[in-house]
């Protein structure tokens, strides 16, 4: 399985503060998560914004089986090209994890449908995420909660579709809840949205978070071939 | 609409507390309240367990619509043709409402299939509703988010299987999260579970609880007739 | 209730067997039935493409608590605003449903966020319409199954993400089936589904056709105001 | 993975017909099957009705992680402590794939808190078995639709709750739908029902059939440890 975690590698440049907690990009910070967790059959490579054709050009995303998503800043500066070329992989089969401030991504954006829009407050609270879904492979190994020291708040309503899963589910210690860990399918892809992971906190470096990373990428896993396109109009005769 | 509110009525005959609170019994402050908000078409009756068939026999299940159910120190004392009656009611399409400690309700474990078990801790703490599905019809009304001063605690994970809808998630000032407002379908029946409301505090004379309780009777009315029986095997021809 | 009735009126005009069968237009058939099967408290309204702001300006949508729509010759006229002003006006509350070969208009694929494909042949044949929820108010009054004589084939796959409520499936003569009544949230919004209706069929004259349109905008009616505008970021303070 | 295959093993002793199809039992081609299409790591055992503690003692179940079940003539032969056993086990985690007229089990009924009631016809027609969910790792390896030559027909209204995703849907040749494969969560279970075989035919000896159930197996393993009894309430201090 080949994973491309892809970063807008912004802050990490530009905020002293960020670039003291992932000196090497908050994406190698993720990548590294991936490597540990993720089994011996997964292969991660990384791509940023900077990058030729903002690090996803067909090659890269031809060998792709999930991309990881982490963007900010820079949301509008995504081409259109790229957000197309994402998303039509991604009903062609690819897998898709997005996190955090993802959610206002224009690929993330595009395949809910809704804005996607939600309520926030950065004051470095306690998030506790507490797994709703003990069944699901996503959850596996992890606690029946776990506490990340310091994270930026996200509140409800959380303007998604209603998801397929519903993995976790966070409080925050000024009472916001926040349904934190999300599935949805589209087309032939498998999309994970997870919360947790502002740029101002060590989060990706957790164990705990590290792990629901590693598991959304092999739940995100395409089983067959990953299409070039996503479906057709079939025009067909009786089966 | 016609809406029996069944209540235990066992809290409020023996804890001068919650009589306090209670005058009239936690199902005359239910049926009040639905009465209130639930619009000119509904009437409300109540039944309890310490009346002849336990307040649910043929007679009275026949003439409901919508049950609302709230029970606690005596679930094991509902008979078992109570029971099967009830379930085999809300299978043939009565709309079923199931209040707080109803989770551990005969009625509510047979129709999940689940144990239904939940995290809980009673310290009085503040619960915050926040609705996670403003275009539902039993969130009409209410805002983003409401307070309940003082109410037990119930947190994840709650036993039950993912609810088909999920309209409230609440947060607990320890930090405990829980699923509570959760929409399912059994048979031609639709059931409402919504976990505030411990005898305790003084919760269903709320306006914003009251509100949730009207909309979920609404929203439960079963649309043709109620079936005295779930369905059976059908034998048939091609149509 | 005020219901907007909209139809491309572009086969109606040009093709002669579409006129036969839909003298005024497919979109006063459709408005018929809402009339006839909607409740005394629905007002019906049509638009049409060929209007001035294509049938849809702020003032039209801003009269309109529920959106009907029917296109299929002319999906790429629809202007680039009037998809916008549409889709946010769902996302704020408005009903949406959409009927056949809607499944393919702008407005539907930018909502769901998937291609919106399926399989399809033009044969005239059988199509069977199972409720598979008999609890839903979509289904209220309506036969396990019903026949639709003549109409198009649609197949799965349909490239939808997966519904929230699936309500009807169907079977056609050739074998094929179809989720041919899907419901879906988006934002303060609901949108259903359902794919009777080609042009070639007198399906919008058939009575139990028309009482799940009436059913559906009933149930897509928004609760409370419509809002001018979808959600946008909360920064708040806690609750 | 330690794969148990119960079968009731009813028919195929006292029905020649059966017993020409499936000489060593349907438990022993259903078993053949996993063996072939499941993966190196997984171990078949089978288990019957006429054994001692009906096959499923605890010693068995202590060792089982996935329970596939099939039954039909002795559904009420099943003993009480048997029935409790085993969903108390699937509530801990074990997975369970119901095969065909198993949805009128015991154990499926009370999981499901439904009647698991449906319409059925045995009239040897043709079955498709179309996908609807090409992303879930049950459909994985399979085509847009297969066809069983013969097959008992099952149609709806199937009276299981809405399933939580929904891979399969079956229409015959008499124009019935029905949802055939579908997914489940009950505590830390997983459970997925497939429609196909009846025991007239020779479903459980084609190829698509077998590659269906050994997805389905590794889809409902359990990831951890499956624990010997299913939830129980937790008294928590906040965490």
């Amino acid at each position: 399985m080949r994973v491309t975690v892809w970063g807008e590698n912004v802050h990490e440049r530009r905020d002293p503060e960020v670039a003291a907690i992932y000196p090497e990009g908050m994406h190698e910070a993720i990548a590294q998560g991936i490597r540990e967790q993720g089994g011996a059959d997964v292969s991660v490579c990384t791509a940023t914004l900077d990058q030729p054709e903002q690090g996803l050009g067909r090659v890269v995303l031809g060998a792709t089986d999930v991309l990881t998503w982490w963007g900010h800043a820079a949301h509008d500066d995504v081409a259109d090209d790229v957000v197309r070329r994402v998303c039509d992989r991604v009903r062609g089969g690819m897998g898709l994890v997005v996190l955090h401030s993802g959610h206002y991504s224009r690929v993330f954006r595009e395949l809910m449908g809704t804005t996607c829009a939600l309520r926030w407050r950065n004051a470095g609270e306690r998030e506790l995420v507490w797994t709703v879904a003990p069944a699901h492979p996503i959850a596996d190994g992890l606690p029946d909660v776990f506490a990340i020291p310091r994270q930026e708040t996200y509140g409800e309503f959380f303007d998604v579709p209603p998801p397929d899963e519903l993995v976790f589910i966070s409080s925050f210690a000024g009472g916001e809840v926040f349904r934190s860990g999300c599935c949805f399918a589209r087309g032939r892809g498998r999309i994970f949205y997870f919360s947790p992971g502002d740029q101002e906190y060590p989060v990706y470096h957790q164990a705990e978070v590290r792990r629901v990373i590693a598991n959304a990428v092999r739940w995100a896993a395409p089983r067959g071939r990953v299409r070039d396109a996503p479906f057709e109009p079939i025009h067909a005769d009786p089966p």
